[in-house]
C-alpha cells in the first residue's frame, strides 16, 4: 500500500466517528445487531468455509503446524458456535449508563458515577478466526467503535466475518465503522495506527509475550496487556491430601496450554514427606515432568534439577517446576518473586494462612482450596471475556464488558454555584 | 551526581520494598502515623519557615513572580493547614481491603473482587511545598509507597516536610521508605525513573501542559494525567435567564486560574438576544473580555472577534470565548471539538435536552443546572483529590483515594476443580 498513513489514518478517523455515534444507539439495537450477525454467519457457513480454505492452502508457506492448521479451519460446526457466542453477549446486561454510583451532596447536587464507553478500541490478535466475531461483539457491546486486526494467516476468514458483521450493521441501524478491519498485512500498519492516541483510546494485543512487548513499547495510548500466567499452587502446611493431589491435577493437567494452568508446585516442608511422593506419582502418572529443588529431589528421585530460570518460566506443557520451602512467608516471597502476577493457589485449613497468602500474594487472582484454573471471566460471572491483565492498572485479570468501559461524572443541580 | 542511574535505581527499589512491607500495615498504623506527622508539622513550625527561608531567598534566581513567591512561602498558619489536612486524610475510610463485589458461584465458589493499592506511585510536582505532605498522606493511606519530585524553587522545603513524614513513619511502624523524595534537582533523575516499569506502577505529573507532555512520552507505565480544562457552559433555548447569568458568572469568576473554571460560552439563537447583553454586561462589569462569533459581537458591541484559537484555549484568566450556536446539535459538535473533556455544563430547563448532553458530551463531568466549579474531589464527596484526570482510562475525573488503587480477585473454596 504506497499511501498507507492515509489509509491509517482514515481507519482511525471513521473509527471516532462511529464511536460518537453509538452513543445515539439503544442497547436494543446492539442486541439486534449481534443476533442478526449470528443468524448470517450461520446463513453463509458455505461461503465462510470457502474464504476459509484460501487460508487453509496458504498455511503451509507461513510454517503453519498441523495444530495450528486444525486451529485455524472453520466448519459449520465451529461457525455455530460463534454465532452462538454471539447471541450469549447479545445476552448479557447492558454496560453503557449504568449509574456505578450516586449520591446527593449536601448543597443538593445529585452525582453520579454513569458507566460509558471508552471510544474506540485497537484489537491486536493472532488467534483463531473467531476471535474476530468474540472481540467486535465484546468491544461494540461496550458502545466502542473498534478496529481489528487480525494474524496474516487467517486474512481471508477474518475478511468475510467482518463483511458479514458490517452487514448486520448496517441492516440494525448501527454505523457501519463500529467494525472495521485493518486490510492490509503491512506490519507498518499497527505502528502508524499504534501512534494516534487521539483517535484510539486503548489498545489491547492478543498473543505471545513478543506481541504484547512489541505493542506495548510502541503504543502512545494505553494498553491492556497479558504476559505470562507463571501460576503457583501452593500446598500448607494445614493442607488436606485428598485436595491437594486433586487440585494440583486439576490446575496442571486438565488444559495446560492455557495461561491459568499451573506451572509451579510449593510445598512446605512439614507435608512435603506425606504429599510429594504422591502427587509426584499423579504428575508422572500423567506424562508431566517434575524440576525440583534439592528437598523436592530427596522425596522424588525421578525428578530432575530446577534452576532458576525454571521458576520463571510459563511451560504452557507437561512440565512443572517444584520448591520445598521452610514457612508460609517463604512460599510467597517466591511466589511474589517468580510469579507473573496472574494467578496463585493455596491449599490449606488455616485460616491465618489463607488471609497472609490472600493479602500478600500480589497476582490478579488469589484462590483458596480452588483451582487456578478457576481465573476467568466466565467463571467469575462476568460473562464472555476479551483477555485477561496482568496489568494492576484500570482492569485486572478477567476482562469482559465493563472492563472495557469508562466512566463520567453527571451531575444535576438546581441552579447552584461554588461560594 | 555520578551514580544517578545507581542512585534511581536505589529509590526505586526501596520504594518497591517498601510497598511489599505497606501490605502488613493497618489502618489504624497510618491513621496514626498522618496524626504525628500533622503534630510534628505544628511543632516544628520555626525549623519548617527556616527552611523555606532559603528557597523564598532563592527565589529571585530562578526567576519566580512575586504571586509564585507568595505560594511558595511556608507561615505557621499554611503549616497548621497543612496539618489539618493530614488529620482529614486520616479521618477518610480506609480503602484497601475494601470488597467491592462479591458473588457466589454456581460451584460454590465465593468470588471477591477486593480493593488493593496500586504499589509505587512517583508523583511529580511544581507546585507549592504543601502539596508534598498532601500528596504522601494520599498516596501511603491508599497502601502505596510514594517516590515524590519536587520543584527545584521548594527544595529546602520539601526536604524538610519529607523529612518529617519519615520520622512519623518510624514512630508509627510503616516503613520509612514509603515516603521518600529524590534529592537531587538533575532532570536525569526524572527520566531514569520513568524508565522503571518493574519497580514504579504508575506516575503523576502535577503542573503545566507541557510537564505533563514530557512525562507521558518518556514513561513506561502508565500515567494519570491532566491535560487542560478549556470548560464550557451552553445555555440551552430553555434556559432560566437568572440561573444562566448566575452560573455563568460563578463558572468563570469565582475562581479564575483553576482548571475546572469557564473558558467558553455556548448560547442558542433563540435565546442569545435575551441573555447575551445581561450576561456580557455581567462579565464586563467583572473585567471579563469577551471574544465571540459574529452574532455574538452583533449584540455585544465590546467583544472582539474569537478565532479558531480562541475556541480551543483555556485562558486560566479574565477572557472568554463565546459562540451563538442553531442548536443543541451544533453546541455538543463544539465542545466536543474543541473541548478537553474536563467539565461542561449545561443551563436548560428541558430534560431531552439535558439527556441528549449528558449523554453525548464525552468528558469527565457534565454538569445540568450547576457550575462547573463543582468538578472536584471534595464537592463530589471522594475527600481529598490528587488530581483531576482527563484521561478515560482507569481513573477519569477528581481522583482520590480509590483512584489510587487497584484491585485483585480473592477466591474461597472448598478444593473445587474445573471440568
Amino acid at each position: 500500500m504506497n499511501d498507507l498513513p492515509e489509509y491509517c489514518l482514515d481507519l482511525a478517523k471513521r473509527a471516532k466517528r462511529a464511536s460518537a455515534e453509538l452513543s445515539g444507539v439503544t442497547g436494543q439495537q446492539k442486541q439486534q445487531w449481534l443476533r442478526r450477525a449470528g443468524r448470517l454467519l450461520t446463513e453463509r457457513s458455505a461461503a465462510l468455509v470457502e474464504a476459509n480454505d484460501l487460508d487453509v492452502t496458504a498455511a503451509p508457506s507461513f510454517g503453519l503446524s498441523d495444530a495450528a492448521v486444525d486451529r485455524l479451519r472453520l466448519n459449520p460446526s465451529r461457525i455455530a458456535g460463534m454465532a452462538k457466542a454471539l447471541d450469549e453477549v447479545a445476552a448479557l446486561p447492558e454496560p453503557v449508563g449504568e449509574i456505578i454510583s450516586s449520591s446527593i451532596r449536601p448543597n443538593g447536587l445529585e452525582v453520579q458515577k454513569v458507566r460509558v464507553p471508552l471510544g474506540v478500541i485497537f484489537f491486536i490478535y493472532e488467534s483463531r478466526p473467531n476471535v474476530t466475531a468474540d472481540a467486535a461483539a465484546l468491544c461494540v457491546k461496550a458502545g466502542n467503535a473498534v478496529i481489528l486486526r487480525g494474524g496474516k494467516e487467517a486474512v481471508h476468514s477474518n475478511a468475510a466475518i467482518a463483511a458479514i458483521l458490517a452487514e448486520a450493521a448496517a441492516q440494525t441501524g448501527l454505523p457501519p465503522d463500529a467494525v472495521q478491519l485493518v486490510t492490509t498485512t503491512d506490519r507498518a500498519a499497527v505502528d502508524h495506527l499504534l501512534h494516534m492516541p487521539e483517535y484510539i483510546n486503548l489498545c489491547i494485543p492478543r498473543g505471545g509475550e513478543g506481541l504484547i512487548r512489541r505493542v506495548s513499547a510502541e503504543a502512545r495510548m494505553p494498553v491492556i496487556k497479558h504476559y505470562a500466567g507463571n501460576c503457583h499452587v501452593y500446598l500448607d502446611r494445614s493442607a488436606d491430601a485428598d485436595m491437594a493431589e486433586r487440585l494440583v491435577i486439576n490446575a496442571k493437567c486438565q488444559r495446560m496450554g492455557v495461561c491459568n494452568a499451573a506451572e509451579s508446585l510449593i510445598v512446605h516442608r512439614d507435608v512435603a514427606q506425606a504429599l510429594l511422593p504422591r502427587i509426584g506419582k499423579a504428575l508422572g502418572e500423567r506424562g508431566i515432568e517434575i524440576r525440583g529443588d534439592q528437598r523436592t529431589r530427596q522425596l522424588l528421585p525421578q525428578a530432575k534439577p530446577a534452576s532458576d530460570e525454571d521458576y520463571a518460566t510459563e511451560y504452557l506443557g507437561p512440565i512443572i517446576s517444584c520448591k520445598v520451602v521452610d514457612s508460609l512467608d517463604e512460599a510467597i516471597e517466591h511466589i511474589n518473586h517468580y510469579g507473573s502476577q496472574h494467578t496463585e493457589a493455596i491449599v490449606t485449613g488455616d485460616l491465618q494462612a489463607a488471609r497472609q497468602f490472600t493479602s500478600r500474594v500480589d497476582s490478579s487472582a488469589v484462590m483458596v482450596n480452588a483451582s487456578t484454573r478457576f481465573n476467568d471471566g466466565g467463571e467469575f460471572g462476568l460473562g464472555a471475556e476479551i483477555g485477561i491483565s496482568t496489568d494492576k492498572f484500570h482492569a485486572r485479570g478477567p476482562c469482559g464488558l465493563n472492563e472495557l468501559t469508562s466512566y463520567k461524572y453527571v451531575v444535576y443541580g438546581t441552579g447552584q454555584v461554588r461560594e
